[in-house]
């Protein structure tokens, strides 16, 4: 299966390397067509003068792209350049709207769409450890296999087309509200004066524990924040989920005090550090401390 | 070393058991007379005639009660009765001031205090599994341990008078976001239509999990929230937080935002339901669905 790569940056271009490692890499493109002949250079493949170029030369692409207009236009030019029969693998994180449009627009055309946003960071995409939120037809899923499988370690297929999307929403939520719960009972450990450390070795052990908590809470002790998940991106992420929320007539508690929270941070220049960072502005409550 | 044991509710009649078990158990005194004695008659212990009967009778004590008031009440009594080289220790969930209170009351005396709030619930009080956080001097803590042991199994001190129940705070202080994150990410989920029980056996493997996601998201799932930590202790619980916040000047929005939560529950009726009833108020936000 010739596979094209669309979108080459942090996440995307260590992909495009798995998909070479798996024998699978036939062309790139990239919006900074430097990128793309830089890579194309460095793994040997072609770098596409175009979408579809590239979509004229490939049986399947793999798109990684920043946001719901990138994927929607993608998604135009790969529809009148991919031939019948052909699949499109979305590892954007985008609305499950236009993971259903995209769906809709391609399938016209007799190509098969996934969306299958992933998580784990830059670190699982250079690792190919991705966890893979897969959405669309079971048949399109087992032809995707050779491809997620070079990309991510687990490999889930959720539901219908925007099923993937819902679920990464789902737990971009998660990650609201538990780095809420953690900044704050840091906050208020740190200004109780309690010994931090051995604080998150007790608790962590115990129900009120959390990947974060265990993972993230020593940042919060040191008072450093080094760029994990950013706020910047969760933020992103975070607006995808109260436009979703919104087409069901709610707005979300955590959801909607995480975007102010994020707001903040990122005007007082904390966007691209981890989302742990949070614990500044609840240490900000107590005061001058 | 001659043990009595004052407050023999959900949490105190096992512990009792407990402390029989490990040959420690002298007597016992609660409010309510008539479970002393039924006590005392089952474990072949005496049932105290007072709180000042059984302090004169027992060289160490533990205290296991509801508020702050009734920790006082005791402390008072305790004062009266227990000889020099006394040992307190208060295994009930109150603030840290009223810890810092206690010790400096008993100290007067000569009487060592300890702040052991525990964790692990109704069920660990049974098997002796409890997670005890301690706050007090080391000698003191040391000349506890065999009690301790008999108690719980995870014991931590935490750092002078007062420590324990910071620490325990810091704790439900987690409990409340992560319960928040669990129940609005699980109402948006449901309203997406995913398929609840892959969902939570997917994203409980990645970073937006909790011991809460684990073991509580399948009780909305199910939508059954069978009595495991009660709404109604929960906001005891975060009633203490918030006044020890306030202590600080701070209002915390986690903890502000789930008492009110906890506030409407109790109204309609689910304050003796697992804290994962919160998800019925976030599915509320969905509308009819």
């Amino acid at each position: 299966m010739k596979t094209g790569m669309i979108g080459l940056g942090a996440m995307g271009a260590p992909m495009a390397r798995n998909l070479k490692a798996a024998g699978l890499l036939h062309a790139v493109w990239n919006r900074t067509g430097s990128k793309a002949t830089a890579l194309a250079t460095e793994l040997g493949c072609s770098a596409a003068a175009s979408i579809r170029a590239l979509g004229t030369a490939c049986d399947a692409v793999v798109v990684c792209v920043s946001a719901d207009d990138d994927v929607r236009a993608v998604v135009a030019e790969l529809a009148a350049s991919l031939r019948r029969g052909g699949l499109v693998i979305d590892c954007s994180t985008v609305s499950a709207d236009t993971a259903r449009e995209a769906a809709r627009v391609l399938g016209g055309g007799g190509i098969d769409f996934l969306d299958c946003p992933v998580s784990g960071g830059v670190e699982g995409a250079r690792a190919a450890t991705l966890a893979i939120m897969a959405g669309g037809d079971p048949a399109a899923f087992e032809r995707a296999q050779p491809i997620l499988k070079a990309l991510g370690r687990t490999i889930a297929l959720m539901g219908p087309s925007g099923a993937g999307q819902a679920t990464k929403a789902t737990n971009q939520i998660l990650c609201a509200g538990v780095i809420q719960a953690v900044a704050e009972a840091m906050a208020f450990a740190k200004a109780e004066g309690l010994p931090l450390e051995q604080l998150i070795d007790t608790l962590g052990k115990g129900a009120g524990s959390s990947w974060y908590f265990v993972h993230r809470a020593p940042y919060m002790a040191h008072g450093e924040f080094p760029a994990g998940f950013r706020v910047r991106l969760h933020a992103k992420d975070l607006r995808i989920c109260h436009s979703m929320a919104a087409r069901h007539g709610a707005e979300l508690p955590v959801v909607e005090a995480t975007l102010a929270n994020y707001r903040e941070l990122v005007e007082q220049g904390h966007g691209d550090e981890d989302i742990s960072v949070l614990f500044r502005l609840k240490e900000a409550l107590f005061g001058a401390k």
